[in-house]
């Protein structure tokens, strides 16, 4: 490490995150998997244990410490009950069950926890997973920013299918996404600004993405999935490209995206590529089954879904942009502060 | 809730955080538990899953927010590391995989976060325990006190076998201790009260307490253990005898405590059944293994263990330790401060 210090850029998901796990958290475990199984090797969403005959427990874990806790559209409950389905949903599992540790500072209103732990429920409620425990420690006053949640969901895999992984896409294969981007990033970023005018109109997106998980692997077979969270498209799809070893090429105007978002990142000159999504996926699909996709996810309560992109063998590692002008420009991991506590 | 807002004594695992919990948490969520499994409906030290044909899936979560990080006997990483794999290890599993979760503040030394990962990774590697992933955040300068450490320890549970609960101890039942109790608790409670000389020859005892269990359950049927951590050994008799339903009766000079701990808790005014240990378990079995089963442990590794007490049918849900003197008294479950921020 060539730094003596973390900096806020080590935490929003971009490419110094990435550069902290690479050497020194990779190479500080000595064990990164389960026999048969996904873990630290494979980087990706979840990891994955077999267990029995042909079936996968998967598991993710992230915690949640986001400025302001309430939002439009949800508040740190609500993300951090998303959040963590999402992660294992994107390895195809179905989440059945959650751990949940929560931190507060002193002084945090019973009210305001009364409403957060409202919020977790009524998604893991609908989403039918089971709450089996959790911890809740306090800090005293001064020594933490209100509160941070952390949750483990638990799915499983059906028999005979597998966890699928970042490096599945095919060269060919198209990219879909489920809905418009940047929504919650946009939101985030708004009210961190003291803007609040702006953020008229704008809301978080944060959701669980079971459904079209569940809608695209009835229609066909997914081969990679992914949440566009910390870091926007940008981060996701560059690790599509180098964990699938392809190029991911997208079109600027086949990406949906918000009139209200637009205004937004236009004015405070913020790519929307670098925002985070926490309620859409990004799909790759065979190109013979894509618009048959993207059909049952319109049909389905996705009336954005969209092909946006396709993967490509050539120029390996890459994603790049066919911007509005028709120009190419290369999509680099986002570097530097973005927003901070985006999640 | 007769609190507005949350206080130091909400997390300190006393009685207040059972209320909390019990007046809260527990009804804030509507499913408990996954069919046939254990889940916050029992509220064990784990949560159980059950997969296959008589197999579980055991999973635990805690933070971790220790003060100060580095102290004798250990870190915030051996702690973290430990803790949850003791918390499946409890229930009857052999853990195998882990999620770790870290937040750290801006600005936080590089070189710290190396020493508290090499610590986890001793353990995990020493455990057999696989990094399957993590998260990892910033929090701008201010906003927390240095780290926050989650983990999510995942365990199994051989076939025909079912996890060990709280409830399962049994009247004439001894309650059997694998070593030393108070350690880690003292050495937290000298380091915070800035009594660096007394806090001279202690040492915390977080390790794993895998192989106790291991011993033990080679032994006999163990019909409940559990780690007394927050709260210490007061705590958890008092989850053991409500539980169970049985009252449980303790000899304070059969407790094995070491003498610096005694010295400190003396000066203090601390009462050591209060004080958390993290690497000790207690143990529930019959009245006629439990001579060989404490013979087994001292010939293994465990060289203070001791059978402590016993369950009793009359006066269920009480805990009483015969003084040195030969009095009775009841223990209560600890409430107030205690020590903050003890794990």
């Amino acid at each position: 490490m060539k730094y003596e210090k973390i900096f806020l850029a080590h935490g929003t998901g971009g490419r110094e995150t990435e550069e902290l796990i690479k050497n020194l958290i990779i190479p500080g475990f000595t064990i990164k998997n389960v026999p048969n199984g996904v873990g630290l090797t494979q980087l990706d969403d979840s990891g994955a244990i077999p267990v029995g005959d042909s079936e996968y427990i998967i598991t993710s874990i992230d915690s949640y410490t986001v400025d302001p806790i309430f939002f439009p559209g949800g508040n740190i409950g609500t993300l951090a009950a998303s959040g963590s389905i999402n992660d294992v949903a994107v390895m195809g599992a179905k989440p059945i069950a959650v751990m949940d540790s929560i931190v507060v500072e002193e002084g945090f209103p019973i009210q305001d926890l009364k409403r957060i732990i409202a919020s977790m429920n009524e998604v893991f409620e609908y989403e039918h997973v089971a709450v089996l425990g959790g911890d809740f420690k306090v800090m005293p006053k001064g020594k933490l920013d209100k509160i941070i949640i952390t949750t483990n969901v638990i799915g499983t895999i059906n028999k005979n299918r597998k966890p699928i992984l970042d490096s599945g896409i095919k060269p060919s294969d198209k990219i879909i996404i489920s809905g418009t981007i940047a929504e919650h990033g946009a939101t985030i970023l708004a009210l961190q600004s003291g803007i609040e005018a702006l953020s008229e109109g704008l809301m978080s997106d944060c959701q669980p993405i079971t459904k079209a998980m569940e809608v695209a692997m009835n229609t066909t077979t997914v081969h990679a999935a992914k949440d566009p969270t910390r870091g926007g498209l940008a981060q996701a799809l560059n690790e599509f490209a180098e964990k699938s070893n392809l190029m991911i090429k997208i079109y600027e105007e086949e990406i949906p995206i918000r009139e209200e978002v637009k205004a937004l990142v236009e004015m405070l000159g913020v790519d929307p590529l670098f925002l985070a999504s926490e309620g859409r996926v990004i799909l790759a699909v065979s190109e013979e089954d894509a618009e048959k996709t993207v059909k049952q996810l319109r049909k389905n309560g996705f009336p954005e879904a969209a092909i946006i992109g396709e993967a490509v063998a050539e120029k390996p590692g890459f994603v790049v942009i066919e911007t509005l002008s028709g120009g190419l420009r290369v999509i680099n991991r986002p570097f530097g502060e973005i927003v901070p506590r985006i999640c």
